[in-house]
């Protein structure tokens, strides 16, 4: 089994209440396969420009399995995203984004990766693209889409298309209620469980993360995090550390034990994400730490 | 062991999306005892006047070991709320309070009710009176206030005292960051958890519950409910779960895993109190449906 990942590369610019980074390593697949190593490092589509350091090149090859389908475009720098969190950490501002090489992404899925059983996760981008990488993919064991408020409001059509193209997605709280007019999430994910769905994962924030299948579903609270310091990244890192684990544990798939043991991992995971700067909070814990955490949480939670 | 509660006793004017009913038993005493009598029947302190119609005894008693400590004011009337909920039920919208006999309550706790071990509930009401019961049982082996944001923004001196007479609160997210001024849930428990207190619970409404004690936390979602009809009462309800599964089960104790079955249970228990209006979503359950409630909760949450 293996995992594939395509999404953004990206230098971030970020202020919150706990300091300030004016620029550093950032993006969904950054974030996804910081996560995702832990456990199954995943092979990466995405594209950076020329700009993109040694030091990142470095950490991306130690955090994945393989970086050949991550393309460089000459004469182009890397996408960069300027934004502050307000001081409950609710709401990110953007201040400037600069697309760059993101503009042109033109995801191509090397064949390289596919040579084994794998899960299919598309981060957030334009739909259009998202079903491009999926069509590429037609052997994959699960193919799963993050999306954000954006394409809800601005390419419902198209994201309409790319939800036909995977068998899940993964959305927060504002985002479902967004898609369906739904503030009950309950019915909200019923509306959006679609019938070739096999996994809906809806995230809750502070609030945790709720897991939706044909057959049962799944709620758990976030860890208890006191002292955030920058949100950035958690949904990534989260859905990194959850697809790592099905693909550890479960070779994809979706029995309600193996998915609540990934959601209870992942919950971990993120939780270490938000209490540092870009992918420092991951990149620093020890699966020793990981563990204690896991084994903390199920005291706090499981009855 | 045995739970005594004081609180309210009301005529509720209730408007949903899901309906309206003009009159109808309502009160924190009411819907703490309707909850708590699947567990362990508590004894009652509370006011009402001349109307408190015959139906409304029986019920009373049905729900209680005593109801010595009910008076009746003559020529009173009952406390009356009418209220209606936005669509999303997260606000009540209050109408019209005549507060009746509940203006003069003068709650006394009989001697009777205390010739055993006992838990003391404190429902919202007057933070003074709060502490007059509370120093009538200073042989309680647990006693905790519930309060409302009335009281927060307009009694903080007597609300303070209150908290000092207790060994314990349940606030919900809204009274929290309101006492606090902090929105990080864990930061505002760590500011509300006073040297002297037991427990600490925060209500989160559809997003479950946190338990507090000085050596522990627990963290629990709430029971997924796709259809509310009335949510009146439910914060009571889940109190009245709550103590009285301590009451029969650890005789107050609160070891983190018998804490952590209350919870999970006071959490099933409120989860009926919604689907219906009034007492009615508690009153039609049988003992079986919640346990069969409880079973699937932990299947959606325990890993």
């Amino acid at each position: 089994m293996s995992l594939i990942s395509v999404g953004s590369l990206a230098y971030d610019g970020i202020r919150t209440v706990a300091g300030e980074k004016p620029r550093i390593l950032g993006g969904s697949l950054t974030h996804f396969s910081n996560a995702a190593s832990l456990k199954s490092k995943p092979s990466l589509v995405g594209v950076v420009g020329e700009d993109f350091a040694p030091a990142e090149w470095d950490f991306l090859k130690s955090k994945s399995h393989s970086i050949e389908g991550v393309e460089v475009l000459s004469g182009e720098k890397t996408f960069f995203w300027k934004g502050y969190y307000t001081e409950d950490f609710d709401i990110a501002i953007t201040e400037e984004t600069q697309l760059n090489a993101l503009a042109k992404f033109d995801p191509k899925v090397p064949e390289s990766y596919k040579k084994t059983p794998y899960i299919l996760f598309l981060a957030n981008m334009v739909p259009e693209l998202q079903s491009k990488a999926a069509l590429q993919c037609p052997g994959s064991v699960l193919k799963v889409l993050d999306t954000m408020n954006f394409w809800i409001e601005n390419n419902a059509p198209g994201l309409a298309q790319a939800f036909k193209d995977v068998d899940g997605i993964i959305v927060n709280e504002g985002e479902a209620e967004l898609l369906t007019g739904q503030k009950n999430l309950i019915k909200a994910a019923e509306m959006l469980f679609q019938p070739h769905f096999k996994i809906l994962i809806l995230k809750k924030g502070s609030h945790g993360v709720m897991v939706f299948t044909r057959d049962y579903m799944i709620s758990l609270p976030a860890y208890p995090v006191k002292e955030i310091v920058d949100p950035t990244g958690a949904g990534d890192s989260f859905a990194g550390a959850f697809f790592s684990y099905l693909d550890a544990e479960s070779q994809g798939g979706l029995d309600q034990d193996t998915v609540k043991q990934a959601a209870a991992y992942a919950t971990v995971v993120a939780s270490f994400a938000v209490e540092d700067f870009g992918v420092n909070g991951i990149n620093n814990v020890s699966p020793a730490q990981v563990q204690a955490r896991l084994d903390d949480f199920r005291k706090i939670v499981s009855f």
